[in-house]
């Protein structure tokens, strides 16, 4: 069966080309997160995610990516699907009968397990840090990538699909997004970020901006290294770096800044310390 | 000289490994936008923008695409590129020098044109359709992808870099964001997309999101196309559709509807009439 999601990482040469395959019998990691990937484009996965921490992860087995070819659910001699849109303009519509298909096929094994089935979209609610780790805790994750003008509106609300947004631009198509979304939502899986980086310190998991970074040389060009820094006093040193988080927070994102201010009963206008 | 930018697309075998391949000389279309990218990870370009209509303008020389490998520009046999965070803490810090090397190899060729050096982060300020509107307009744009717990602070400020932000969320890498950014931009150059899509009625165009899209078949388990959309009169459908965005807008994006209101002196708050 040609429209069969394609299994990337360690186990795939040994995928079943069943539907069972999705069923949690291939001997994948026992409930390793699973991201599913509707799309034209399945030759563009696992594209960066192959790299790097991620791609490491994804070899192991901590985490797995199947695509699923849209194009051999399209109709007739062509596979045709898209279509004209209804009341005229410019660009193609994806047909609602041919990714109705595709999500029974993604829908394989995922009852009365915790998978949001998510459509990337600029006209969904935007993508966030808070969602990335719900997902994260999730058993793994639907992602429909459209292309041309979008999906027909009937099928994501027949199966009650949530539209997620990467930002407020326009793609030429969801997979870039989808990766984005796999990216940030897989690092923060236990054991995939390995003691290399830390998930604790780093922007909006305080609802901060993260602050200002230095390494070797301390001294460079006519640059130096802020000296608390090398000070070795750490309450000064988590003070200071505190302190410039905030201050670049409510320089940069007045809206992040007066959401932590509210969180922590403070007065968004008042001076700071530095 | 291995720390020279690769070129991608049609006219990359052609490439001279000389930097002079930098300053027009190459036999690429003249005056083509530029995406030099700043990577670790070259063999992630051109990734997903290889696909699609990004792919085929890449192929045709309408755009292209750069990358210059970080790791030649490290220090020492093993190449290093990185160093532990001043003030301590988890990870690893991108060090001043050795970016500012590849810096100056991103900038050959870029005096007095338009080009814009932006730094990928989440402290950065969000990427927006405006912006890419404005990029796509400049001569090219050179970006740094970040690793690890990111750039030492003072190479941005030497180099006076943007940083820019794909959202509030946190990627393994910069990779996935500035093909994001790529993407978003190219499609805005003329004759990338063709005619096989419009940029003129999508979302963020009028400061609304897109409305709902319908095609065949008109009827679809029980839920038919709305009647408006089959009746020919492109009045009405141009009126029902500047209806559902502005109802989808004022529903999924409060912030935006703020701003699309005080635009158009309206109230936020009114009735709507469907």
């Amino acid at each position: 069966m040609s429209d069969t999601p394609k299994s990337h990482g360690r186990l795939s040469i040994s995928a079943s080309l069943q539907p069972r395959d999705l069923m949690g019998e291939t001997p994948r990691l026992k409930g390793a997160w699973t991201a599913r990937v509707i799309t034209l484009f399945p030759e563009t996965f696992p594209g960066v995610l192959d790299a790097s921490l991620t791609g490491k992860a994804l070899q192991q087995g901590l985490w797995a990516l199947e695509t699923i070819d849209l194009r051999p659910f399209g109709i007739g001699k062509h596979k045709n699907v898209d279509d004209t849109p209804s009341g005229g303009g410019a660009g193609m519509v994806l047909r609602p009968d041919v990714m109705a298909k595709a999500l029974d096929q993604a829908a394989i094994g995922t009852k009365g397990k915790s998978w949001p089935v998510i459509y990337l979209s600029p006209r969904g609610t935007p993508f966030t840090q808070a969602k990335a780790k719900a997902w994260s805790e999730a058993d793994g994750i639907t992602m429909i990538c459209g292309r041309f003008e979008g999906v027909d509106e009937r099928v994501l609300e027949e199966y009650a699909i949530e539209e997620v947004s990467l930002g407020d631009f326009v793609l030429t198509g969801g997979e870039i997004a989808a990766q984005a979304l796999i990216d940030a939502t897989v690092r923060l899986i236990p054991r995939v970020l390995g003691n290399q980086a830390s998930t604790e310190d780093e922007s909006f998991q305080h609802g901060l901006l993260e602050h200002p970074q230095y390494t070797k040389p301390s001294q460079w060009r006519d640059r130096d290294t802020p000296e608390v820094l090398l000070s070795g006093h750490h309450g000064n040193i988590a003070k200071w770096q505190r302190q410039m988080a905030e201050r670049l927070t409510k320089e940069r994102r007045p809206d992040l800044w007066r959401a932590y201010c509210e969180l922590h009963d403070r007065d968004p206008d008042e001076d700071q310390e530095l």
